[in-house]
């Protein structure tokens, strides 16, 4: 399955076999109290640089999130919406937990965005679902219901399964349904990086749609956190992943995604592995 | 399974949810004319250099492979065993073609090394797997017959399949066959790496045997390999390979054999990956 988002003149297609897509993650003000200041103060400046930088940087798609405390989401969100869309032309993927403000911001969006996220619960499923509908959008699923978030990739498959499920029945295919296998903290539970993993390729196999994932989350808590997220990026893209949110300014992020597109095919004969090489060293032959 | 390699004194298992072990590539001449020269002249002082050299990095088996034009392997490759073994205490890895010089080997060999290779061909079954089973080794299974290298990973693991019955009639436990899933550039073609995870996944499923390959085979010929080598191991590392024979000097190889471990859930709560870096960081708190 492909997934298509739309900026104002731009389209981004998500799908397996095509060059992975970075969804940048930067313009988030959690852990980052000046940005949250300065949205409370409606004032964007930081958002626009993050904007420029991480699409200059390879994002092909940006996520907006604005939620900290004394942040009046439904406010702030569409104007942050307005503000990215002016300075570049990428999709968006508008985050947040309040269904007012992902309303309001799609309000302000143009093309058609990623609306991230719903959970297999009801309640939001039905408060979500009929707004990505009707303003034509996609959106990420996340693979939990109610119950708490389980470690069974199973259980996981079959939360996935139900927002598939209710989506199309509320009239939104199944390309248009983006799911998030959830990443926690191998720090926390070494066993979070494989249950990932295996739900991604459980949700590749059986329902087939694309996935995407947080980068980062793995590595909550640890040091060289950008080597450990580097090592997760590879297995998750061999397991299904065709889309990540993670810091593009990394550069061993995006170096990753180029040498795992080579190893998996998808960067057919290296050539834009050999076209980067040649780019870093002017006049080399490009091998060896 | 668990594979059991043993030098004079020192004890190595390779096994899933193990360490992952490094095999050092780097005593081998092709690509070196000097080494092959020295190996000519009888002379080992490169071979204990790089001996010390990789098991100081990290190595904990040592390939040996004395295969070059003018080098009489049954002389040499014996004569390389004993001055390895005069430096450093590891198991080994001999590497030849020749089923005489790995007879050769094996007479000098102290502990439990690994024969590298067989393949499915009767031929070589019959040839080298007494030799094994004589000498109580374990052997590196190439998987692939005698009928050229097949690219499709259900050929592969029948091939696996059949090296691991031959060894069990002539007494060979499936422990102590490592399957190698025949890794070939990408560079050549785009699938080879897709085509050597496949297999691995297939090998590690159906006959649960450890996974050894070349990690540096994946990007002959194209550039940064070292890069596409640490993409390649870390999806390999989730496939289900317990061993890999690449060059410990290189870092990032190092580097994500560690990272990977993290992920996978083999370095539990990341308690190596935080030494190392408070290693190298002393006075930091190890997290972030």
């Amino acid at each position: 399955l492909e997934t298509t988002l739309r900026s104002a003149e731009r389209t981004v297609v998500i799908g397996p076999g095509r060059p992975f897509v970075i969804v940048g993650e930067r313009i988030n003000p959690s852990g980052r109290p000046d940005l949250a200041e300065e949205l409370r103060r409606g004032e964007y400046a930081t958002v626009c640089g993050e904007a420029i930088a991480q699409v200059q940087a390879g994002a092909r798609v940006l996520d907006l999130n604005v939620g900290a405390s004394r942040v009046d989401e439904v406010r702030v969100l569409p104007e942050v919406v307005a503000a990215v869309q002016e300075v570049v032309d990428v999709p968006l993927c508008i985050d947040s937990a309040m269904s007012a403000a992902l309303e309001a911001a799609l309000d302000a969006c143009e093309g058609k965005p990623l609306v991230n996220s719903v959970t297999a619960e009801e309640e939001g499923l039905e408060r979500i679902l009929p707004l990505v509908r009707d303003r034509g959008a996609a959106v990420v699923g996340l693979a939990h219901g109610g119950e708490g978030i389980t470690s069974d990739p199973h259980d996981r498959l079959e939360a996935a399964r139900r927002i598939v499920e209710r989506a199309a029945q509320l009239g939104i295919g199944a390309e248009d349904v983006v799911i998030d296998p959830l990443v926690m903290s191998v720090g926390v539970d070494s066993q979070a990086g494989a249950v990932a993993l295996e739900t991604m390729r459980l949700v590749r196999h059986e329902l087939g749609t694309n996935i995407v994932s947080g980068i980062s989350n793995v590595s909550h808590g640890l040091p060289d956190r950008d080597e450990l997220g580097a090592a997760f990026l590879a297995m998750a893209m061999h397991a299904g992943l065709t889309c990540g949110i993670a810091n593009p300014l990394a550069p061993q992020l995006l170096r990753m995604v180029r040498a795992a597109e080579v190893v998996l095919g998808v960067d057919r004969f290296a050539k834009a592995w050999i076209r980067l090489y040649r780019e870093a060293n002017p006049g080399s032959g490009g091998g060896d």
